[in-house]
């Protein structure tokens, strides 16, 4: 059976930890979901891309939405605040600047569709395991997402994200330019205010 | 007076000659005056941000729209279809992979408002000129502008940029992902078809 195995040294517990703190319970699930799968697309593609370092996508999966946790909901799109919050993060554990300008890129861009699989293999990784957590990827099995979705269930994962970026670029528009994903999602809460299922653009 | 030079070797000439052979003269139009805004940005930065490489900065504004060209319309968004071309162009040049890497991101991130202000100077000038010539930024003097559009008119280039990305999308909506900016000007034109003006979403 497939089961959690933090990858490494004692940084992905930290970086665990943090999400833990700030995030969501429903949030932090779908992104353990995301390593998860991001982790089963490593695993089969490793002939392809090159190893990559499990211990920083453990980091990036775990913590790209870290920008929707009202601690570190700023000025930018939340994309952008969660990866600067991993960037603060990594930096205080004394990593080099390659890690976090890569673990920086992998969540900055986890919602650029066509770009970010296209770049290095962290990046695409976590795109990829976003992906597959939203049900638009290959590779994996149903029983694969059977027994990941017991381990940290959905929680309605997909009102709460949406919700919540909604809610943070209501407060400030600057957090969702037009051509963006939190874009497209405040638009469709603008044509239905009312709408309490999962926002329509998701 | 404001006047285009072209920076170091003939690199940036071949790179203007393809842009002349392949894209609608309003576009190459808009991506010269692109250039020259970058560059105004980068006279004004370079102290904050270091020094940029300005053939590669050439490089990246005159081609950062040659996905619209039909030929090299392919299966991804034109950002990133535009991207490979521009990189297979500076290999057949013999240019080292890391500027290969560097003009790949400036064109395909240049339609990723929040990100590419914040990746390396390449790619933060080569969207700071596309934003300039679409009247998003600061730091340009008007007198500044109108030099720049009698050497380069604009040749009613938000009407044919934005069009040709919708023709692209219409015959392979995989080229338009919603949360993108073909992906925008693309529900934009279905909701309004026969609207005749700039896109509403431009």
């Amino acid at each position: 059976l497939l089961q959690l195995t933090l990858p490494g040294t004692d940084l992905p517990q930290r970086a665990l930890d943090l999400a833990r703190r700030t995030e969501h319970p429903s949030v932090l699930n779908h992104s353990l979901r995301t390593f998860l799968y991001a982790s089963l697309h490593a695993d089969s593609m490793s002939s392809e891309s090159g190893e990559v370092d499990r211990e920083l996508l453990f980091v990036a999966c775990v913590l790209h939405d870290v920008g929707t946790a009202d601690v570190y909901n700023g000025e930018q799109r939340f994309e952008v605040d969660g990866a600067d919050a991993a960037a603060d993060f990594l930096r205080n554990e004394g990593r080099p600047q390659h890690e976090i300008d890569s673990v920086w890129e992998a969540i900055a861009l986890h919602t650029s569709p066509g770009i970010a699989e296209r770049l290095r293999p962290l990046t695409r990784l976590t795109r990829l395991g976003v992906l597959a957590d939203f049900g638009q990827a290959e590779r994996i099995f149903p029983q694969e997402q059977t027994a990941i979705e017991v381990m940290y269930p959905r929680l309605n994962v997909e009102r709460e994200l949406g919700n919540r970026v909604v809610r943070q670029a209501l407060a400030r528009p600057q957090k969702a330019p037009a051509s963006s994903w939190p874009g497209i999602l405040l638009a469709a809460h603008k044509l239905c205010p009312q709408w309490e299922r999962v926002n329509a653009a998701f």
